[in-house]
């Protein structure tokens, strides 16, 4: 007995969301309910639409009877900028100031639902390049990496500070640490990276840059290509940064006693 | 104008998909929608069915005006059981095996699409228990914390090896590591776990669970509470382990030359 629309229109929204950037075919969900490719196409224009009409994202259709359609993530100027605000919001609290005029955002990044809204806008920056693979630096971008990731439909890479037995054999780099120019290892196993992998390196926190920097050494030492650089917030820093470009959400300045915080370059860069 | 119902129930599904164990409220949707609450209520009945045909989970709604729906991920054990036997499939193949007879797992770990898989079944055992937060430790544990997270609707804790600055004051405690019996540190910043929190804990190995001990000493240190732990895989271990009760989707057994990946116990605990 073939499904009926309202059934096929909640599956099929689930499978679409959890599959972004990967094509299904028509042929696929005509099998999978037992229904003609003719109202399997239909349905993928229903979702289009609501899709497009709520800002989920696009539903790009492929016509023909070998056709299909595959599901982009996106997300409007307005909701980002509400989210961008919402942000600044929480992480402008007098309590998440420590000691040296760090800020405390762990919470915030290991909160699925704020994760979730991170990885969002960071991959619909992106969402129209090809894009093979997000990589980060361990610990606090991994989270931020593996959403970008998932809403992007590929893998994310994690680069360890000292190598592990159960990474195999690595390729390491030295790079420049903080402001205060300390010489650190950074290093990624052989049999992660292909040559020619097109890469997003995305982190939490940038300052002078170094951190990127080595990551994008590692993707010269690897043959990989560097796609664009992402992170959630970048810091005040005294001289010249190491690397340009950058796309960041938030901007930090806690050079005096208060830590401000205002929108980063991402709108501009992205809606403008 | 009100919205007409397949756009309503590709929307709904959407929302409930993001965000799991969330109660979202009949008058939330007749809002949004604007829409009669009786529609809004056989959407869900809808969903709910479909759902419930399809093993995505369960759609709990609760009656009444003033009611609504949580949707809560499950998993059937038919579905399980493909999932664990695929990952013994990709796992088991000869290039894997890195000196000292470690395994390489990395990437699977960290591909969304598996991760998924192995979030939505670790989730599912604890779907019913009221679980407050997750805890794993740094860093290989990270992604499967996340994606367990986001399917129970709770953070993640990461536990660190070392203090960083941009943790605030922490609490530490010493562990015994693996069958070297080496102590080592693991430490948690004091704001992100409050007494009387209900814990998981997952990682991704546990060999004697020397490091999954020291989570539960560090659990215990904040006055919180240990609901379950369970590991994606378990390796073979001479002598005693320091924990008990552990589940695991896999069981490794690199005791001999070649590497034998079996089913954990997880099928026989969750569905038997």
């Amino acid at each position: 007995m073939s499904v009926r629309r309202s059934d096929r229109l909640i599956d099929m929204t689930r499978y679409f969301l959890e599959r972004p950037h990967t094509l299904v075919t028509l042929s696929f969900f005509a099998e999978r309910y037992d229904s003609a490719k003719s109202s399997i196409s239909e349905d993928m224009a229903i979702i289009k639409r609501t899709f497009s009409n709520r800002g989920t994202g696009i539903l790009e259709t492929i016509p023909g009877a070998a056709g299909g359609a595959l599901f982009i993530p996106t997300i409007q100027k307005n909701e980002a900028k509400t989210i961008i605000d919402d942000l600044i919001e929480q992480l402008s609290t007098a309590d998440r100031i420590l000691p040296g005029g760090y800020l405390y955002m762990s919470d915030l990044l290991s909160n699925p639902v704020v994760l979730k809204k991170v990885g969002r806008l960071i991959a619909s920056e992106y969402a129209q390049q090809k894009v093979d693979a997000i990589m980060t630096v361990e610990t606090k971008g991994i989270p931020i990496a593996q959403s970008v990731a998932d809403y992007l439909g590929v893998p994310f890479i994690i680069v360890r500070h000292d190598s592990k037995i159960t990474e195999g054999s690595t390729i390491s780099v030295n790079y420049v640490s903080g402001s205060s120019a300390q010489i650190k290892k950074m290093e990624l196993s052989k049999r992660s990276l292909q040559a020619g992998t097109r890469v997003l390196v995305v982190d939490d926190y940038m300052k002078g840059g170094g951190t990127l920097k080595g990551m994008q050494a590692l993707i010269n030492e690897f043959d990989a290509e560097l796609i664009g650089t992402t992170v959630f917030a970048q810091g005040n820093f005294n001289g010249q940064r190491m690397i340009d470009n950058v796309t960041s959400l938030l901007n930090v300045d806690a050079s005096r006693d208060e830590i401000q915080i205002q929108p980063g370059n991402y709108l501009t860069k992205v809606f403008d």
